[in-house]
């Protein structure tokens, strides 16, 4: 009898943002696992710090951030492989992933590597996006409004084209692609429109309009821009 | 000194796919208040059934379920009347919102009514559209790739244009609307990549194939099309 993969969300940061049934499965775990870059720590395992169980085992296995995709499909498989290991021992694995495991999350590429061969449960989390609404006090949509998700790094055409197909744009993973977004922003008069939160609910979270942001962002920075046209709202 | 707004995401159904943050706001409050439409219960009050203390106010403010907007702008405007008076009081208020409280909750016709009068806190919460990716086993999205969420009600030639335009999309609020869309899809070629999901994590759930559903689907309904373009899934 294998045991049972639990891919958890355990959130965009406040430990409290968690859902009950994460912190019970990190509670009552013997096994959790999550990728670490190389010289950092993860941001997943300190959200939920305070709830691991002494004696719980921890794989952490290191995943390089390289835009070569091989390297980092070779640390996957590693890591499939140890967790696999304990799966077919008997033992529950609990795997835990910033914010929602399949929204932008490093779970669903061990879900592809062993969900065919064992039982996999996935807990949904709250996610970046509804964080930094929250905490901007901008709704995203309403009623029959249009959402669209852009990663950052797309280039600018496809930004801007897309951009105009929605009543709100959320645009994730801004980091270093900041001042090239805010001119295409400003170019197709929505820069006023835009908010800027960065490491959403955690103590140094930063929200700002995006006209006032300065040059640089980390990689867990957003931009939302809501059109206001429900006028409802 | 008035007393502090909470819109509180109570998560898409299952009672522990509530935050700790909602459950400990919902365990403490003395007043909650919560929408309801006419003949109905509240589906949030029913997900937190288990939390609410004896003796806590609860606020149910009837919200007619019109095409036309006036009534139900009115019956949000009695329903922040009554929220005011209590924060007024010097209360606190936590307001239920299914899913999210900015994901197409009804917490934001409050939220644009009081938040510029009363210190407001809003509390992310868990979205259907993980919930029901989550449920289906299918990713949303990885990398660069872009998300577009529709509502259901959205004419044919809008749904067919947005839906050329990311690697996956997200259909809620289908009800009514399902075969239309479904036959929408058939026409673009999507149909086999689309999945079904109704009361996400409810005992009641169901997933399944686009295809395979009969041709009623209710409210609380969302079709996911994943195109599967990133080779890394």
């Amino acid at each position: 009898m294998t045991g049972t993969l639990h891919g958890v969300g355990v959130g965009p940061g406040a430990p409290d943002l968690l859902t009950l049934r994460a912190a019970r499965l990190i509670e009552g775990a013997s096994v959790i696992a999550y990728p670490v870059a190389p010289g950092l720590d993860s941001f997943a395992r300190r959200i939920v710090a305070e709830l691991v169980p002494a004696g719980t085992e921890e794989i952490a296995f290191p995943v390089p951030m390289t835009v070569d995709r091989g390297p980092a499909q070779a640390a996957y498989d590693q890591g499939a492989d140890l967790i696999a290991a304990r799966l077919d021992a008997g033992r529950d694995v609990v795997c835990l992933c910033e914010g929602d495991p399949f929204f932008y999350g490093s779970f669903m590429y061990l879900h592809a590597r062993l969900s065919e061969r064992y039982h996999v449960e996935v807990v949904p989390g709250v996610t970046s996006l509804t964080a930094c609404a929250a905490r901007s006090g901008r709704p995203l949509v309403a009623r029959n409004e249009r959402l669209v998700v852009l990663p950052g790094p797309l280039p600018d055409d496809q930004l801007e084209a897309r951009m105009a197909e929605a009543e709100t744009v959320a645009i994730l993973k801004v980091g270093r692609h900041l001042t090239r977004i805010r001119d295409t922003l400003a170019r197709i008069g929505l820069l006023d429109r835009a908010i800027y939160v960065e490491r959403a609910t955690l103590a140094e979270e930063r929200v700002l309009p995006l006209a006032e942001v300065g040059d640089s962002a980390p990689y867990f920075s957003m931009i939302l821009v809501t059109k206001g046209a429900d006028p409802w709202l």
